[in-house]
């Protein structure tokens, strides 16, 4: 059976998150995961397992999420995006589709990912919250100092244990990530977005950073102070977990692309 | 009791449009003047009817509808958007209210209104609808010349009798009007506005005209065969309606403001 990796985007406001979840006795949730198997099968003709780089949670989005299967029948690769978007709902789409070794595993070969987490904030004309982009980024009542929060954005970039950002760690996974970028981009008047780029992240971590930079940003952190709480590895030091609308897993890269 | 202006914006995706509809014996529809009313009583304590200029169909988004409101307390207004945007859901906001005159009336004391259509299609690098963006916008799956259909769109300008492009017209109404600017701007690849003012609009006459210009874009219709259509008065010789979800009211302007 030939393995395919395509590139997915969604809109994750109406799902119960990336993974199939199909509680015992109840109606399976909505999720990415279960509607890409769902059109896979009706595709294929058969079942057909769908494996993703990232779960994301309920009401994050994705860009450029990978994922992996194994086509029960042959097809050509450019045709598979628009045969399974024919069968899936406006809020899941297949961007691209390509063949993959045998082998490939979309988890445990990715090398790295990047999020991004938007923000919107009164400047300007800009006083209300953005009508058609209130499903995909956050409001914050209170205007954001972007230089302040670029000049501690750099804080997070490295390796190291991310303990004091992250939602209780399991104890027999390491707390160690590198990171490898994490910036401040001014969008427009009252708009900013983070993006963050890393091997790997823990739990609610990018919600938990995106948090802590919006203390540094309406000034209840100081930028030189993140260093002290990320390597103070206390959880209750830094910002709190940013809701899940603003969160966008925008890529996933392995070696050799 | 003091008159106030406010503009108001929304999006129309999960509304049945802008009228309050209490069906005898039935839970009333969700509308936005239905939930601008129930935000007003609360503020004020008191039933406040609240007029708006154009009474907008299910799925019509507006940046700019205009609505007049007899006030049962004064307030300052520079609070009211605040205050009503506090009781009021996430896809209706007030962006502003002015004091009006006693008989300020939005839809006979308008002068001009504007309404966007916006469609999207592949071209270069996009090849599937928005994600983000397909509640507001209509996806065509085949390319549009934006060029062409601009060298059609004058031909609405002026005043005249637009059954042809109007859903069957009452008999009591006149089918004339003045559209005063016709214009097709590309936003970027893939996605085109269609932006027409004018001093009033028959029932689906814009969605009607984007159609009509849809047909002239993917080359079903000639630019120069617009002027015979709209002279023949002939419904069926113009293009089909289009989807409200394309289509936004953008503002309403008044003598003197």
């Amino acid at each position: 059976m030939p393995r395919v990796r395509m590139t997915i985007a969604y809109d994750g406001t109406d799902f119960h998150g990336w993974q199939r979840q199909e509680p015992p006795g109840r109606e399976p949730l909505r999720t990415v995961q279960g509607e890409l198997e769902r059109a896979a099968r009706l595709v294929f003709q058969a079942p057909t397992a769908v494996v993703g780089a990232s779960r994301t949670d309920a009401g994050v989005h994705a860009l450029g999420q990978v994922a992996a299967a194994d086509l029960a029948a042959p097809i050509p690769l450019d045709r598979l995006p628009l045969a399974m978007n024919a069968r899936l709902p406006e809020d899941v789409q297949v961007l691209d589709a390509s063949p993959a070794p045998d082998d490939f595993d979309p988890i445990s070969h990715a090398i790295s990912k990047s999020y991004r987490y938007e923000f919107a904030f009164p400047e300007g004309d800009v006083r209300h919250p953005p009508l058609f982009e209130r499903r995909r980024v956050c409001w914050s009542p209170r205007p954001l100092d972007a230089a302040r929060m670029a000049e501690a954005a750099g804080a997070f970039v490295g390796e190291r244990d991310f303990s004091a950002v992250a939602h209780q760690v399991h104890r027999r996974e390491s707390p160690v990530r590198r990171i490898h970028a994490c910036s401040v981009l001014r969008l427009g008047p009252g708009r900013i977005a983070i993006d963050i780029a890393g091997n790997g992240f823990l739990y609610n971590m990018v919600r938990i950073i995106a948090g802590t930079l919006r203390d540094v940003g309406r000034g209840r952190l100081r930028p030189d102070e993140i260093g002290a709480i990320l390597a103070s590895c206390d959880r209750t030091r830094a910002g709190q977990t940013m809701p899940a609308q603003g969160l966008c897993l925008r890529w996933v890269h392995y070696a050799g692309g």
